[in-house]
């Protein structure tokens, strides 16, 4: 196995709605085939217009009632990007997403928007997101890539949040090694094995959060194929822990 | 931010118990100051032993009884290894292990291990393991690195598992950015990241799990520190998923 790089998008100017996002990334590296590009969910949601302003929100009855001593708009805006709310403990809400992800607040965020009073939803289709920027990627550069939009997840047992895929174009998400053997003949312990999030994992490392690097491109993995990060979305039947 | 590399620690042999495996780190890669190297449990835990003979197990009355279809001498492993079951669906034992992870089987491990018949366990104390390994290759090379033991975990609500450290030294394993500000001046959202799982995961890239490559060393951070990978594990009294 070849040593990976990890090499971050820098020097690129605050998002505006619109931004071609994969220009910018040509604009940062020089891409080659095979490559990973990681961009953070805030400047694809930004680019993509997935901006709401607090004033603008009309809380619910059922925002009002959940919200306590938090700011019932954005309970609202939370409820809203949900289909279900699978724990309170004000602050925290955590609940799942449209697509299918279990994480606090349903991804609506207040850091990192363009102004204040305004709120970051996730991108509406994170997957097609992706998709849109690699094929733009392949137009600008004709390399074949693969893209990953990515945003940072708590979990349950451990301390702090890691990022994690949200959006997957032009690889595998899950490296799925059943049936296969160790040196002794065992099959093996952990079979199927999230790249994916442990790119998005990766990249964040030279990310950073309060600095200028929305992304990075991770070279030398060659994990093409073509999944969607909604396929890391464990099925509700086979989760133990909802 | 600088680039990062992932180097996979390639042409480690088997490895038997009582090796020096910063030794095999050395003899593998040249390392620099602030470097993280990365192993898997599994050879820690084979370096120190801590493998056990099915055969020279005797299931308790509660191993036959958890047992189902599942081998009671295998579960009688796992219970030795627990403080607490956190939920039993066969073949799936998930338990919190005397560390405080919480994890598949308390890290009770088949595959990999150096014959049939054998169960790797979780080393004793992981975090010491690592400083051990981190202060002989100190006296090695002069080099002042960081050390990562690291094992695959499943989480809650996603597919496949991520690497994660159980054990640490010379590092820091949570970046705190509590009460530092974006560009507009609003509190960060993700506010404790876990860069000591984020590095496992890096490094699981590069290590596969059935050929030879037992660890990775992350080179180009600057995460120098004293944490221990004990302090990941969330206090049970702020775990909404217990």
């Amino acid at each position: 196995m070849a040593e990976l790089r990890v090499i971050p998008l820098a020097g690129i100017p605050e998002v505006q709605e619109g931004a071609d996002l994969a220009e910018l990334v040509v604009g940062a590296v020089q891409l080659v085939d095979d490559d990973v590009v990681v961009l953070a969910q805030k400047v694809v949601s930004k680019a993509e217009g997935r901006v709401v302003r607090l004033d603008d929100i009309e809380p619910s009855a059922r925002a009002l009632e959940l919200a306590g001593e938090l700011d019932p708009r954005r309970v609202e805006a939370i409820l809203r990007e949900s289909v279900e709310i699978i724990r309170v403990r004000p602050p925290l809400v955590i609940a799942e997403t449209r697509h299918g992800f279990i994480c606090a607040s349903a991804g609506v965020d207040t850091s990192n928007a363009p102004e204040q009073g305004m709120l970051v939803l996730l991108p509406e289709d994170p997957d097609a997101s992706a998709a849109r920027i690699r094929e733009r990627l392949h137009e600008l550069t004709g390399r074949v890539v693969g893209v990953l939009v990515t945003d940072s997840f708590g979990r349950p047992w451990r301390q702090g949040t890691t990022d994690v895929a949200i959006g997957a174009a032009g690889l595998q998400v899950v490296l799925d090694l059943r049936g296969q053997r160790d040196r002794v003949g065992y099959e093996l312990h952990a079979t199927m094995i999230a790249v994916a999030d442990e790119i998005a994992g990766a990249a964040e490392l030279v990310m950073g959060k309060t600095g200028g690097v929305p992304g990075a491109v991770v070279r030398g993995l060659h994990v093409s194929g073509d999944a969607k990060a909604r396929d890391l979305a464990m099925p509700a039947e086979r989760d133990l822990f909802r």
